[in-house]
């Protein structure tokens, strides 16, 4: 997903310093106590978090914890920002940044959940590197995950899920759920999920969503 | 599946010792080298293998290779015994036997690849132990594997293939393949793909066929 450049998205991010991160310097340690209330509650983070939707709806429901969406696209983190804003999300901070530099952006063994939801696909095999779960992402990710945290991905790109599936198990990660049809797992999984813009836009289409959920092992 | 008794099998299986154990004692040794001309050959088997579509079509082009075909049931293992012996299929060999002996038939380090196919799915949680994905088959399965030998799985199934991803994950088990859409996937596995008689009929309604290929890491 490529948005149009929206200049009310740009400034808005430069207007805000204290709720997201603008492409920060990777080499400097971010102050997260300073940015939430109170950093020793759970963490979750996305990545890729798009326009938003999904992480501000689970930050507004689970005030116990703490959220960080991490987006790529000015325009879709100003998109996001806003919505922060307005509702008073106080528990969810936004960073505009590259996930390839996530394991400098966060401490180690500090987060409880990562969500990946509907990653770009990067089909061509050439571009392999690029997929959010591609090995050296997994390293990264398990870096900053707590030992007893874990990984949630979604996903309706039928390659994306295959390749996601081998690189996961390959690298070494346990698998604790998977479905080929979540929106009809009726399941608890399926009870509490949240939905993403993707997720909608899909299922609606008849799509069926694919889902993981995997830890890694010490 | 449930074949209706036909008795010309249960005969057919009586009078041909040489071609197909029948229910063997898992406590006797099984003579192999007697069994096929050359034992030293490859070895496949596969596991439910119904009315043997599957074993007989692959024992046929693969002459350089020794199968094995394991069918719990007596009527569907005089039909493929039948094949065998109205083909002259000579390097294929039978049983019908409970899969859950499979470790005693066989020895240790002996075989190159088994096959399960469209396995019973036994979709109710009390039943898990029956599934032949279940820890306990994968015990057995890895001891009579080669060091470099491997599974090849299919089905139609959706909660026995997701059942499967995580049971053959969490017992350590290395992917090198997954497809959830095998009949479309225009890679070299679906070109040698080989119907099984559940396959046939499944692909024919549109049911996505799923496949996976894993090893064990010693
Ligand atoms: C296909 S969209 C999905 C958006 C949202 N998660 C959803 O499900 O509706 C993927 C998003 O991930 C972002 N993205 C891709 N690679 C990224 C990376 N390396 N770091 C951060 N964000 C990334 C893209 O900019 C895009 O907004
Ligand atoms: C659903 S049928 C599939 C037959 C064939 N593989 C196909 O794909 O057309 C499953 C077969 O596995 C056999 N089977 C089930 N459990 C078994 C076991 N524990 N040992 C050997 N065969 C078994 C059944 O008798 C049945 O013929």
């Amino acid at each position: 997903m490529r948005l149009r450049n929206k200049p009310w998205a740009q400034k808005l991010v430069v207007e805000h310093p204290e709720a997201i991160l603008n492409e920060p310097n990777p080499e400097e340690k971010i102050n997260w106590e300073e940015r939430f209330d109170d950093f020793s509650k759970p963490l979750a983070i996305e990545i890729g978090s798009g326009k938003g939707q999904f992480i501000t709806t689970l930050a507004k429901k689970h005030l116990e914890k703490n959220f960080i969406g991490v987006e790529l696209q000015t325009t879709a983190a100003g998109m996001i920002l806003r919505t922060k804003l307005e509702e008073k999300i106080d528990n969810l901070q936004l960073m505009c940044a590259d996930a390839a530099n996530i394991a400098m952006y966060l401490p180690e063994n500090s987060v409880d959940i990562i969500y990946l939801n509907f990653s770009d696909p990067w089909p061509k095999t050439r571009h392999e590197k690029r997929r959010l779960t591609y090995k050296s992402f997994l390293d990264k990710y398990k870096r900053i995950l707590k030992p007893d945290g874990h990984l949630e991905f979604k996903t309706d790109n039928q390659g994306l899920f295959e390749y996601s599936l081998v690189s996961l198990n390959n690298y070494g990660m346990k698998f604790d759920y998977v479905s080929l049809d979540l929106h009809n797992a009726n399941d608890e999984v399926f009870e509490r999920n949240v939905e993403t813009e993707y997720e909608h836009k899909f299922a609606a289409k008849g799509n069926p969503i694919y889902c993981l959920h995997a830890h890694f092992v010490q």
